[in-house]
């Protein structure tokens, strides 16, 4: 067996990706620390087998290699620099693996921050969701030096399924996530806009799904995500929420580089909308319901838009 | 062999839809007769073993099933219900297979005004492009009466690979292209926006495009387009402005039916500047122009845009 090296790797994040990856680490013979603000979280990992640690800091006087899978910025910025962050006790030559989806130039920050502590950075945001995330095959967009693709090899061995790497340099890991996330973003709201006009035009939904899908239209987003609209199960896989985050790092970016990206700034709209009807913490797949409450529009496993809407707001239809 | 029935099949339209289908018919042993404006489409229809007619009059006065293959409604309305339009000499029974994109109220009309001179109608969208036109392996989202298919059944036979049958009644052939045409118009317009954003941020396009086509940020469109654009090669398979029509049909549909469709609206936006800007007649990758001429982007393939500008001018860089 290649990479047979029992690391002691901490996780910083336990939530469905931190905490499927703390797993998987368990079961590639890994001795895995954990870290999260959610005591439940912490318990679930202390179940299988891993160790709990109260903070980044604590965790980063134990552990050679840190995964950091929190949610975003200002979050990877407070455990990693924070009061009780990572730079107040890692070793020097400890690696971070940076996985949140940040902005580019955060992530070239961040590692010439680490740098400057004598810690080594690998910029590897993470795609695949809780499931590949659980069985330890996510897909990692990797950008750092020799020493960092190194020292994390047998940790990469264990929680992903494709590395891709990106070259040496900080920042181009979570540039391509950038991209890939632009794409994903306008492809579920596209999803929806489809789905809703093919619904306004008198079609079953369950048809157009099965038609497109394999046809020219088709994207993996739609094959994934509007099966749940055809259940109308909104239960979160990945919430509305997390891409008002992340196609707001791709109109920032874009922003930033005076460079103009009107699809996604419109897709990025639609998710807004969703969140203002109260569909933040949905999943993504609710970016439909924005046409449920502007035109009525009846979808599957709904009885209907007005009685969703008495519901929600507690009366009766 | 299911469906031998020589049948006399006239395809009106010889582009490359319409040739590509005519050849197939010819291989799938049909009596094939074709007509097109265009005097060179013709000669390869006859070359190939087809019979070439003036007009869809002549055609219709020779065949028991017609194949309408022309770009947009302005020419189903001529080729059907013009001065030498089908309608003026086809035998009661015959059976017209519409294939154009065209808005579903107006397949219902056609349909109705068919009718009202004894002719049968299928609503029958194609998708696969000229490739798959060569090789008899369309998809076609077709409806229609049950008369309509029977009589369609042999030449479905040897046109398409996937028949899709979404009822008796015209118009939800063309709904479902509809919801298909918004989509593939989206993803490649996505697609363009998030390649220029990647090379804008500095990464190796082909880099992109192999870390997203195996992600969730994937489209059939991505797929398929995105190396013309890595090869700077925009020989028309489809043009822009066939986008400019579809996207077009979308937004229109949309604002009958008071019916908010942004993301489209705004992809439909890139392909009007990409017209707006000379590339009309180029393959529809070439939607990522529109950030070449904005924003001084070099696209791959192309010296600088600077250069490319300067040539089209006939001006020397």
């Amino acid at each position: 067996m290649p990479n047979v090296e029992r690391l002691s790797v901490g996780v910083i994040g336990l939530g469905s990706m931190g905490l499927g990856t703390a797993l998987s680490l368990i079961e590639g013979d890994h001795d895995v620390h954990g870290c999260d603000v959610d005591p439940a979280a912490s318990a679930a990992l202390a179940a299988a087998g891993g160790r709990v640690g109260d903070s980044p800091a604590e965790l980063a006087s134990r552990c050679r290699v840190l995964i950091v899978l929190v949610v975003n910025a200002a979050q990877v910025e407070a455990v990693l620099f924070g009061d009780q962050g990572v730079v107040t006790t890692a070793d020097p030559g400890t690696l971070i693996m940076q996985c949140a989806t940040v902005a580019p130039d955060d992530a070239r920050r961040y590692a010439q921050r680490l740098a400057a502590h004598g810690l080594l950075m690998l910029d590897a945001p993470v795609s695949g969701g809780a499931v590949k995330a659980r069985e330890g095959a996510l897909s990692v967009m990797a950008s750092g030096s020799e020493a960092a693709f190194d020292l994390a090899a047998p940790v990469l061995d264990a929680m992903a399924d494709t590395v891709h790497r990106l070259g040496d340099a900080c920042g181009a890991g979570s540039s391509v996530k950038l991209v890939n996330q632009l794409l994903a973003g306008v492809h579920i709201a596209a999803a929806a806009e489809a789905v809703a006009l093919g619904l306004r035009l008198g079609l079953d939904a369950r048809t157009v799904y099965d038609v497109v899908r394999v046809s020219a239209g088709n994207s993996w987003m739609f094959e994934n995500r509007v099966p749940h609209m055809l259940d109308g199960d909104y239960t979160p896989r990945s919430a509305v929420d997390i891409f008002v985050k992340d196609l707001g790092l791709v109109s920032d970016a874009g922003r930033a580089l005076r460079f103009p990206l009107p699809i996604s700034a419109t897709a990025l709209q639609q998710f807004v909308a969703a969140s203002a009807a109260g569909h933040g913490g949905d999943d993504d797949a609710a970016v439909i319901k924005v046409f449920a409450r502007l035109a009525g529009l009846q979808l599957p496993g709904e009885s209907s838009a007005g009685d969703a809407d008495a519901a929600s707001s507690g009366g009766k239809s």
